[in-house]
């Protein structure tokens, strides 16, 4: 049976992949006194006094939401929010299965940045966390900047974020192998969608200096600052415009590595052939790549990562998410910043020992019992929010 | 160690009362493939194409919301939405352990009826039905009627209906008891708020014709018509005036049924004695009874209920809304209306056969599994919505 089918087939069966389970008994009235009515309204009134009680009585601090607007979901684009559903599902399953963090999957019926804003400002209460997913860009810049100002439990863009870091950590450990230094690199970077403007500023920070950018509208540069994500990354200098530049062909011309997150089958084996020596490609368009692995083995590619599993070196964000809310949760962190993002990408790139790491290992498993331990870790360790 | 400090310390041990669970194992690959990326776009795609498809293959098919703005928690009034968690969580254990239903518990930090509307509009997609709680009268009756309105998934308010529906099975069986008739009833209802006007209009919807009631304005009547629920019930003849009454002993006087949603101690010996032959009395005031159930006793008071377990008689809403909620999602019934309320409520009552039907056993047990069973197919047979 083929994937399509297999995957339609086991929802059918289970019907919702995620439940509820008690974490205490309910046996007898003794049990209903003290986990509802009387007992209940103690706790309440504890809470009522002091606010932060509620992290010490409640599943808040163990508990995020996985909320969409369902306006970029997976390679679909915009869909019903209904439609969402199974992703957002999936991804509750991967928060418990791989960090112990309980998540609502929330798709919400909302129709502009403002009405979606406003839904996360009254869940916060029962929240402990907000993962934001599948919101399309620009949008979900807007609304993450603003619910990091309006809320006081921590909002990770998954889709932004996620990507960014565990692509920094792909890349951290394949600069081992090709004894390149962040510094020194010249990347091209094709889709500067909420991954790749989210990619571009987190290498930005942690000092590459030379990223020339490609998008739907072209070579990016000062004519296209229009769209508001592209007009940041320019005047920060983030993006560079390469002169006379005009197809991505130019922009990976010499480049040391190329980063997709735009869509399949754009980047040819003479593309990979003309950029420096001991190239990185991370093609990293779901389900096709930017450019097939093989080819562009045969073309010169030192090392190559994709979205997939069923290659070598899958970048993926399960690496990263589990472990950051983990983090998060567990050291009551507020905001989540740039800091926190760099150390969990150097805690998932660090996982891999000399004798682990190799041109197609670059990455540990997600099934690495490490990766989730080792994330949280570095997220706590980043107090100061 | 006392109520309150067992609460306080089991709420404490748990740190959250529920939590998720997957419904299917993810040990490998192959799992992540299916239930998550890149398998997870197929009932993605089948839901966009037959947005009914989303029952079949998501957890919306048994999954409400608790939803509170916590305007009116217990008996401790408005508190901060962070501090009804407790409730809420509780109410999603309930949810669970009688009926199967999962529950996510939402206390919404919202500022009026219209945003609250708003949000639960907005949460509609990812959600089979919606518990609203503890939102105070009138407000609560107007978010519930709007709800109905705009959502294709059932509302249920269960502080109206929830106590309506189990209230009047009690009162179906203490008339047994009594011998007497619905349609020959004096009823005297202290308190109209949420629950005080749900009962009053369920018992009219089966015959009772003459409810007099009071509350915190006095003797409830034309002068008192600023009230909009009041004056609804007033003009649609649910509640009538009796003739120079001032106070709750004028109504009483006399009457056949006592019913009190209101608060402790109000209720004398006396008041007791001036009612008709086998007065029924259902204090439900909690945690303190408008009058306690010995003094009703040796006042001639032939049936007691209170809000209490550690009382004969409880009138608990737990015996209501899981098998509510358990028939609503299983025959995906959009709307609830009083034709469900009438029919659980009698399930309810009918339960107790002949020899298990007693003055101080007038309900079944909570944990008698009769009941969800029995509930859940009352709601289910009421199909025209």
């Amino acid at each position: 049976m083929n994937l399509k089918d297999k995957s339609l087939d086991l929802h059918k069966k289970y019907q919702g992949k995620i439940e509820i389970k008690l974490k205490a008994n309910l046996t007898d009235y003794e049990d209903l006194a003290w986990a509802y009515s009387p007992g209940v309204s103690e706790p309440c009134i504890v809470i009522n006094d002091d606010v932060r009680k509620v992290y010490d009585l409640t599943s808040k601090s163990n508990t995020v939401a996985v909320i969409t607007d369902a306006s970029a979901v997976l390679g679909l684009g915009k869909i019903k929010p209904e439609a969402s559903l199974p992703v957002m599902e999936g991804k509750a399953m991967l928060l418990k299965r791989f960090a112990g963090v309980n998540a609502y999957p929330l798709c919400l019926n909302t129709k502009s940045p403002e009405e979606f804003i406003a839904v996360c400002e009254a869940l916060e209460p029962s929240l402990g966390g907000i993962n934001l997913e599948d919101i399309k860009a620009p949008e979900c810049v807007f609304i993450e900047n603003e619910l990091k100002k309006r809320l006081s439990i921590p909002v990770f863009h998954d889709d932004q974020h996620g990507t960014a870091i565990v692509t920094l950590a792909a890349l951290i450990n394949a600069l081992k192998l090709v004894n390149k230094r962040l510094e020194d690199l010249v990347v091209a970077l094709c889709g500067t969608g909420a991954a790749g403007s989210a990619i571009a500023k987190l290498l930005n920070k942690v000092g590459v200096k030379t990223i020339y950018a490609y998008n739907i509208d072209g070579v990016v540069k000062e004519s296209l600052k229009n769209d508001e994500v592209v007009k940041d990354l320019l005047s920060n200098e983030i993006i560079r415009f390469k002169k006379d530049a005009k197809t991505l062909s130019d922009i990976m011309c010499g480049a040391d590595v190329f980063i997709g997150v735009s869509i399949g089958d754009i980047v040819t084996a003479n593309m990979v052939k003309s950029m420096s020596d001991n190239p990185i490609i991370f093609a990293l368009a779901n389900p096709i790549p930017e450019i097939n692995p093989e080819i562009a083995k045969s073309a010169g590619a030192a090392i190559i990562g994709t979205g997939r599993s069923d290659y070598p070196n899958q970048i993926n964000n399960v690496l990263a998410f589990p472990g950051v809310f983990k983090g998060l949760l567990e050291a009551r962190i507020s905001d989540i910043n740039d800091q926190h993002y760099i150390s969990a990408a150097y805690a998932i790139a660090n996982i891999l020992n000399e004798n682990e790491l190799s041109s197609t290992h670059i990455l540990p498993s997600v099934f690495d019992e490490r990766v989730v331990q080792e994330v949280s870790k570095s997220i706590k360790k980043i107090t100061s929010s």
